[in-house]
């Protein structure tokens, strides 16, 4: 199949046009979490990629395009690290939160997370991608807690285990202790063996 | 008295400067949950509160400064409305949750968090307020479940009630209902309650 050159849409499979959008891309999501989402402009991107600011432009015609796009990456590189579950509930809770914990320690989720709160509130069409990557990063806990709760309940749990963790790292700079990991999926469990 | 002049320090006593400074610093706050935190900039805040860029320049060198004294002034106000505890643990929790709740939909105070946590991504300089705005946030559940629970436990039930509301409302772009609510109150109490 002879590539197309329509180096405006996402949709191009011309290899070298795919290979400059990758590149790009990958520059910017490295550029949020080691530099913060003020960092993401055309002309910085451009410079630390090797890229002319005019290719930017040529890609992305404003820099809400560009941070949509690089989410979007982030969203289909569906690297977000999960507990695999085990079938005992408490384990797999705990495994869960401390996959979680790793992935803001190891690979500094907590600042992709900033910056996608952040910059959503001035940019509401990054929602969709914001959404995504939620339901994919709470798919697990959703799962796991679903054996045992549903409704309101279930959304509850979902919220507060997920919370925690969010809490911790993005209001209060720190991540939970095992300690406070373990309590917080005690005390919803407990609450739940009431009935 | 005689007025100081020193219109560079906060701690001028002047009141044309303490009045300038209140006008600009208002403006900024308002600016982050109408325009979201990518609005404050110099020159955008000089035009709409009716000052010189010069007089901003005067005042903040820069814009880390200017984001520094902006979030101290929102911390200062403290206007954060709280629920007054009345002894029943149950209803006080859902209280503190529902006004919590409430001062995101009526003074869109998630707006306020969202660019503090992605501005602090980017200026580390605003860790000390944002800790500020956390401390005074979390101080009446903190004090309710401290009636029931200590250490790790008490940290884990405080981070899942705030957090909860935190993560409907900032990576969920909604607010927890009366029911999910209820639900997280009851998972908690009714864990604590088998101890």
């Amino acid at each position: 199949m002879a590539p197309t050159h329509d180096e405006s849409a996402g949709a191009s499979v011309d290899p070298r046009v795919v290979r400059t959008r990758h590149d790009i891309l990958g520059t910017a999501l490295r550029m949020v979490v080691d530099e913060g989402p003020e960092a993401l402009t055309h002309q910085h991107i451009a410079q630390v990629a090797g890229y002319s600011k005019a290719t930017l432009y040529k890609h992305w015609a404003s820099r809400a395009h560009l941070l949509r796009d690089a989410f979007d990456a982030f969203a289909a590189l569906d690297e977000m690290p999960h507990h695999v579950p085990t079938g005992d509930i408490r384990a797999d809770l705990v495994g869960e939160m401390r996959t979680f914990r790793w992935a803001i320690e190891q690979h500094r989720l907590d600042r992709m997370l900033a910056a996608l709160i952040g910059l959503t509130a001035s940019h509401p069409e990054l929602e969709a991608t914001r959404d995504l990557i939620v339901t994919e990063g709470e798919h697990v806990m959703r799962a796991v807690l679903g054996r045992v709760l549903a409704g309101a309940r279930l959304d509850a749990a979902v919220h507060m285990l997920v919370g925690s963790v969010i809490n911790a790292a993005l209001l209060h700079g720190t991540v939970p202790t095992d300690d406070v990991i373990s309590a917080c999926v005690d005390l919803v469990l407990d609450g739940v063996d009431r009935y």
